[in-house]
């Protein structure tokens, strides 16, 4: 196996934005078959993920070893993947297993592979030293696929670093602007928020009592008269943010832990850098009322799909800034509390990775 | 305020191209509204353009204090810019008036903001030291508002550096070629032209006696027989370029100021450096003649927008090949007698501010 | 003349990776008139060729000595180049002979001229040392306007370094995976090749005996039954790799010579680098049989260009992995002895020109 850049700088030489030992949502399930190959880029490796005859997913750099064609453009053929250049072959765990023209394969040849696993309804791949990819550390993400709840989701691919998502889900101010139209309202920029922290985890609460509901919700809950709201994001290191979000009828109990007067979503995110500045951002919306309406599903589902494009045409334009202006800061404000201590944690994972490497 | 870069120096670190104290044209006045927000890239700043309850022109640097985000996403409230992202205000001034879930503003929150005045129907920015920005030195753009000159113009963008432009202006030589369909002819190539200068300004003159009419001239003068022709091309640094031009009939002393036998014409270009490599370039084309034929109005404007873009054409191949091959220097013919003047000044504008800035 | 770097590194300043003493296929014949421009790129630099009145080919640089304008933007006057901006003029060997508004040329006014020679229906240029620049080293592509054979070719503009498609063409392996629908079959996988080697030239031979005919050549056979195939595959560097290709029924004699019971073309192939990573492939299929068959020679041009394209996918794309992977080397098989060879001979060309350049 070829030596790796312990660090996986962008061209223009800025710091690494991303740890490497990290569980990384590459792909829904639905999206990687048996006899077919899917390219992906994570974290700045070009990679090539399929399905083996087990039903396990292999997943190698994207680049043969011989004259690095892209093995995405190949196909499977036993399990193995094909070249389609000159036919050189390889298992999921990377291992040449056949060179066309010559009797033995060389001793050395095959390409790099990454640990994977599947669960909660997505392909997670670990990009970092493959002796620390502990599938127990994958992020909770059980609401996905979990009976009680029932939802869809979608993938958006943004042309922005995978922390201004997370900046942006941390804090849901923005809601009272960006998306003032559907499930923005004064309300939401106007109640403090309370941050706490545990080891890799941050969780930001704003509850709003007695208030009007924003459209979205109102729609939801079916029911006039002012309303507790709620929004409980929890975060895990390094980029998914999971949200506890709904409402119910004013004093029936909704934010102390009664929902049964209410509507109770769970907005699951993670956001996956592709490089320094694009990412993969998988998302998807579940609730534990009507679980059998697929109509409803679907409604949810492109009525949220609306709702992100609206941030994400704020933060490309906010990453289009932050490249032209290398020389302003990002500031921070009392509501950024959450974000700030997401960024700390991303940073001491980064710090670490950079000690480990110069041992 | 945050400090800003001294020299604005493109990415590939080449020396500045343009001075930072000038007044630039940097949109008509009509496409300033009270209510919306105008973006615009000048001398390598991006900027938000607006106009106040007054009637006063607001222009700051459109990236938010808080996190980068676009100004001019953004909305008008109260005659301050509100940040789409998380709703933090600006004054025109760039002091920060607002912040959402706090209840003071942080005492150094602020963008940039710059100096405008309109004039001539264009608002002009001025992209250096704020203490030196006198309206007096606003560019003579007179007969673009004068009641005795009637006429219209457009903004070009094009893909090239402003002193092409400049250059290309200051001698009209390429008329033969470029334009031989329109307003080019043998004359104006063999005819010699003589340059005077004097402060920031430089003069070109080239006076053709009693020659064959080019068809537009022609089509303008509509009248048959041999014409003087005079253009008279005055350079204002850094970027302003005003043309008088025109026929008589020819021995009716034209050449020697009484014009009441001829047609004459104003061409009047303001060329702003958008970067190193791009500009916006604002023209108009008026005539102390048929002042109230909106028709004849929107023809010379078409017509001169067409002939404009013969020049685009060859001043962005030129560009091009400037950029493919550092290792060749423009070169001047006795034809470039002004525009290398005109460079001069504009070099000698630029060192002025290095000196400054090194104190 | 200006001086002219003498290395041609590429932007990112890698090595340069093509000589420039070589005579490189530039255009067509049929692309070159007598009244027309034809703007090409070749090692790097931009050049505009012509057709003079005697019908000799004259190659400039693309940039006029005034101020760079594209000179294929112009047009052509009495043989000389007439550039579209200021109307300055230059022979076809670069010298200028006319200068608008002055009388006299300024003595060191030119543009650096290129050797040129038209044969084999190509225009060949010479990008390096003129001294050097003998018509006799243009490699031979006789068959390409010899009258005992027929047929066409095309022109492939790739974005890719020239020399993927000389390893492409020096191993024909990939033709079992790339063209497995179409010229490709297992034998050709299977087959092991020798290579030998003279001077700068190298010979790949493949010869298969008593094997099934792939779709392509059993429809060329016209015939059923096993037969004997040949792959005769030699390059003269840098750049072109001619191909004797076809079968004959197996066991009348085609590998050792006696054609008479096979059918017979030659694949001709000159791959001339635009830019480190871009390249112009002129190619063209010709046969000695059925001369006068216009309809099969247009078949064949045509199923050659379906098949051909098959080759630029997977090589632009090997392209770009090189360029997003360079920390990761080109490996060599056993398939690769002749490409490895090629490639040799083509870095001891440049290191020859780089020894001469520092004395």
């Amino acid at each position: 196996m070829d030596a790796q850049p312990k660090s996986t700088q962008n061209s223009a030489g800025r710091e690494r934005t991303f740890p490497l030992n990290a569980w990384y949502a590459c792909a829904w399930s639905h999206e990687v078959a048996r006899n077919a190959l899917l390219a992906r880029t994570l974290c700045n490796f070009k990679l090539a993920l399929w399905r083996k005859p087990d039903g396990a997913i292999a997943v190698v750099e994207d680049a043969c070893w011989h004259r690095l064609a892209p093995l995405s453009l190949g196909w499977i053929e036993n399990g193995d993947v094909v070249c389609k250049y000159h036919g050189v072959r390889f298992r999921g765990d990377g291992v040449c297993t056949h060179v066309p023209g010559q009797e033995s394969v060389p001793p050395n040849a095959c390409v790099r592979s990454f640990p994977a696993f599947e669960k909660y309804r997505f392909i997670w791949v670990w990009t970092g030293d493959p002796a620390l990819a502990d599938p127990a550390k994958i992020p909770d993400m059980h609401w996905n696929d979990d009976p009680e709840w029932a939802g869809d989701g979608k993938t958006m691919f943004a042309k922005c670093d995978y922390r201004l998502f997370v900046d942006n889900l941390m804090d849901l101010t923005h809601e009272t602007f960006v998306h003032a139209t559907s499930i923005g309202n004064q309300a939401v920029a106007e109640t403090p928020l309370t941050v706490s922290h545990e080891g890799n985890s941050v969780t930001v609460q704003r509850l709003m009592e007695n208030i009007d509901a924003p459209s979205f919700w109102r729609a939801q809950l079916g029911k006039p008269g002012n309303v507790d709201r709620w929004q409980i994001i929890r975060f895990e290191a390094p980029c998914t943010v999971n949200l506890d979000v709904g409402v119910a009828l004013a004093g029936t109990g909704g934010l102390q832990g009664n929902r049964s007067q209410g509507v109770n979503g769970r907005v699951l995110n993670t956001i996956s850098p592709e490089t320094d500045t694009t990412c993969m951002y998988f998302w998807s919306l579940v609730r534990n009322y009507k679980l059998g309406d697929q109509s409803l599903t679907v409604q949810l589902r492109e009525a949220n799909a609306r709702i992100f494009v609206e941030d994400q045409i704020v933060l490309e334009a906010q990453q289009e800034r932050i490249n032209a202006l290398p020389h302003l800061p990002l500031r921070n404000l009392a509501i950024d509390s959450g974000a700030m201590r997401a960024r700390r944690i991303i940073e001491r994972m980064i710090a670490a990775e950079e000690v480990g490497s110069s041992r």
